[in-house]
């Protein structure tokens, strides 16, 4: 153990893009501080709205419903990273998700209001979503129950699915996010150059080094 | 320089699905073999396709065509694969291929006929086409050429495209890759675990490391 300085962090952001609702964005929440951190890069974690707004722009079904490729994800490569990588999947993976509207607008509260608490309260929430199988995305109570642990606003959370303002920052997020190509979860995106999918890292990992080596960038 | 015995491999088989006109497909080509031997495995080529079949079942239009998601392919992923790994593109990424019926039944027959010669024919068609930018994949005098280079039967090869065995062979491997979920290009399986997606071969190396220390499967 060693008491010193904070390491040291001067590559840059890495933004995060993430769903509360997508197994993906979950594991890529479970590393993505380690994977930026190994690099020297910030995350700047972004909610990005799958279901109720990429696959609209993209004019695609769910991930379930979709022929061969809803199988492949549900019965082979999302239980498969899960066992792994040794993460705990208490959700039905076929099930229609919760809406995590509200969510998604208590983080956009959480991260204004309280950006010291932005990490902790996304990964709380993802936790009981997907650990412990809670609909805790869509339950206002326990979104602020969650916040008063972290010590952000309980109540500004627990109003944040009907506020206009969080609907706003949300909306921003979601249209910024749309404007830059993401189109699912996770996506990185380091310098504006976007990797899609939690199997993209090692591609991301290679990238970073090989502009280190070439000064590219 | 050692001289001995090939290679001992027996670990199973690595199934290697692949359309010749996918640039992923034509990426795993490259590396797969070379994966495939570190792991003891050997590798089974098999033609899919993916314009003319899976997009039909998946009812999805082609990658350049979908929102967001063929940008990023297009602009993004593929040329920063092939620039991180050092391979020559010479095709317009955006401009519709053309038709790899008769390169996908010209490889059955060679496939069939001159099994020594399956690999190497692939590859030198995935070449002519990926890194010289010809349209060798619909055109049965190229092929044939290929194949008399490598000791394959090139007048069975010219006529390939329209032999009803040669289709019959491919309608035969295309149904069987979609029974078999095979949704897209490359796709690898091994003992009925499907990795789809050249990214998803660090996942099916930790698969196979994790399968060999624990003795499963």
């Amino acid at each position: 153990m060693s008491i010193g300085l904070p390491p040291q962090k001067s590559g840059g952001t890495l933004d995060f893009y993430f769903d509360f609702i997508s197994p993906y964005g979950y594991f890529g929440s479970l590393c993505v501080e380690d994977f930026a951190s190994d690099h020297g890069l910030d995350v700047e974690w972004r909610p990005m709205l799958l279901g109720i707004s990429v696959l609209k722009v993209m004019k695609l079904p769910p991930l379930p419903e979709r022929p061969l490729m809803g199988r492949y994800h549900l019965e082979h490569a999302i239980p498969r990273h899960a066992r792994l990588h040794g993460i705990h999947i208490a959700r039905n993976l076929a099930a229609p998700p919760p809406n995590p509207i509200a969510a998604a607008r208590a983080f956009c509260l959480v991260k204004r209001d309280a950006p010291q608490a932005t990490v902790s309260f996304a990964r709380a929430v993802l936790h009981a979503h997907w650990a412990e199988g809670t609909d805790v995305v869509s339950d206002p109570q326990e979104l602020a129950a969650i916040a008063a642990r972290l010590g952000a606003p309980a109540d500004a959370v627990a109003a944040a699915r009907d506020d206009p303002d969080a609907a706003a920052l949300l909306r921003s997020e979601v249209d910024a996010s749309i404007a830059r190509g993401v189109f699912g979860s996770p996506t990185f995106i380091v310098d504006n150059e976007p990797f899609f999918g939690v199997e993209s890292l090692p591609t991301l990992d290679l990238w970073l080094k090989r502009r280190r080596e070439t000064g590219d960038g």
